[in-house]
């Protein structure tokens, strides 16, 4: 068993820990030897149906970098596959969604599931994880938050204007309303499924939500993400991560999550200020940074936390994820500075 | 002669104006079918370099939408060409040049240029447009900032990450100060020179900056972006425009500007009380809330202006420029809701 006195659940609580624990989105992913070889014989979607290789590839990160959390390997869009959209992950560009949801008919016509089921390869990763870890740091379970898988079901994939997603909202709010309700509903069930099987914190990924005016997230977005968080199984930590977001931080905060995680483009001290004391708050160095020297690396980790002043309820990571080109050194040396200087 | 108390010239001195004036970015381009005809017979580059049809092209949109302001049909790249590094625009992909910039020696071969005579069609093109504006409204001039332009420079084209310009910053400052020093001495010269030639005010369009995080604009943009701004001739209105810098606002305004230009990521009010109330603000409203009817497009339009208060110095804009798939009828439909709206 994991104390519920772990230095990243209870920095989830904002209590005082002996140093400020950290994680790496994407600590599991391409820029490490051991998954790229298993990558070399087994696709991406197949990795994350097999428990025991998700399992595997879970826990390496914790082994090889000293992170403080392991997040399950997984994907945000999982989800959506039995929806019956038709997901597949194409070489280079992506993921790719090839029924896409345009209309009222669209959403009707989205299967209605139950995750227990149809993702229980997610839970049986979930309790392999549990095991693999025994006890060593705290797991972390996940999801796309609903305006992120709405826009991944409209759009077909990626975007750059979401301009497809913002037509809907604007000139069929009712098609939107009915996307938004059955995505919080599926994402409520699916996340405590995975907090069921041992999830001991869950991270809500609203990634491309920063493309939205303050306005429209107020109205389009917020309710939906509020739904969701207020649905997830009470006393677990629930971290609603976003990018981009600087101008929608008191947004975030009232759609809810007991941590808000924040990307490089903004101050960390400027957003914990704007969010409020009274929530935590996770990030947020550069992904890029980490391409730098292990000393200016060092600097720019010594620069967050001044920022976050010692108050509890940091949580160090980066602002998002772990990029495929980096130096596994430079991660390891990123996580030994956040403990080293960090150290009460 | 356009008068100096036009509403555009007067909200960028932040005096009282009987409306707000607003303008687009992009406000000539391939949403007008005016345009697509001229594209159809003419390359990008063959239509900046053609003073008579790039004045054309500035000339249409001031007649069709009733907008307060004319923008010189150019492109922030221009200004790479005569450094010979091979800029073409190709058909979907967007810019690319060829000889990317990625060490000292790179910046070093860079081609020292006077823009007054390599960028001789800019300035026939300023001096043709003032012509055929006949003093309606006045005509602004723009570049690129130096970051931007540098991005460019080093990626090569657009970026997700800007992996290879972060870099250089991190790892090779030597070479990065050089090549923003060049960038910030041409570029005040260029401005210079569309202002001799007829440019009532001039915008600097840092487009791609909010990818940086506050410490790295700080130490790595800054002192460049203030020295290009320090160096543009007294009395005529800089506006300082940048996308996804919500968390910037400090660091933009002290960087310079009269008006800062910012995007629909963040609260006006929230923006420009960030600011300070001792510079103009730009903007804010999203591109993409053009393909909403026009009664939603109204009421956004008033929301925006609720926000601005009424404050003189407030200059009505997109976030970013029109996208090409935008109904010219709910441009119109913007311009007409603003000048009402606003109407004092």
């Amino acid at each position: 068993m994991t104390s519920p006195n772990h230095p990243f659940l209870a920095a989830c609580r904002r209590e005082k820990t002996p140093y400020t624990p950290v994680w790496l989105m994407r600590q599991a992913g391409r820029y490490m030897q051991e998954y790229r070889k298993l990558r070399a014989e087994f696709s991406f979607l197949e990795l994350c149906k097999r428990p025991d290789l998700a399992a595997e590839i879970t826990v390496t990160p914790v082994k090889r970098l000293g992170v403080d959390a392991a997040i399950l390997f997984a994907d945000i869009l999982l989800i959506l596959e039995p929806m019956g959209v038709g997901l597949e992950y194409s070489k280079d560009d992506g993921p790719v969604i090839h029924n896409q949801v345009r209309s009222r008919t669209g959403v009707e016509q989205l299967v209605e599931f139950e995750p227990a089921e149809a993702l229980s390869f997610v839970f049986e990763a979930v309790r392999k994880c549990r095991v693999a870890l025994d006890g060593r740091v705290p797991l972390i379970g996940f999801a796309g938050a609903p305006f992120t898988l709405a826009s991944y079901l409209i759009e077909g994939g990626g975007s750059r204007n979401y301009l497809r997603t913002k037509k809907m909202m604007y000139t069929d709010p009712g098609a939107w309303r009915a996307l938004m309700e059955r995505l919080a509903h599926a994402l409520a069930k699916y996340l405590n499924a995975q907090i069921a099987a041992g999830a001991q914190a869950v991270q809500l990924f609203d990634s491309w939500v920063g493309c939205l005016a303050p306005d429209d997230y107020e109205r389009y977005v917020l309710p939906y993400t509020r739904a969701t968080i207020a649905a997830i199984t009470p006393g677990v930590p629930v971290i609603h991560f976003s990018t981009g977001t600087a101008g929608l931080l008191r947004l975030l905060r009232a759609a809810g999550g007991d941590v808000i995680g924040v990307d490089w483009r903004v101050d960390l001290d400027a957003a914990w200020e704007r969010l409020g004391y009274d929530v935590g708050i996770q990030g947020n160095l550069d992904p890029v940074a980490l391409f730098a020297s292990p000393k200016e690396i060092r600097r720019k980790v010594a620069e967050i936390l001044k920022r976050a002043g010692g108050r509890p309820g940091h949580i160090f990571n980066l602002g998002h994820g772990v990029l495929p080109e980096t130096p596994v050194e430079n991660v390891i040396a990123m996580v030994e500075a956040v403990h080293e200087l960090s150290a009460r």
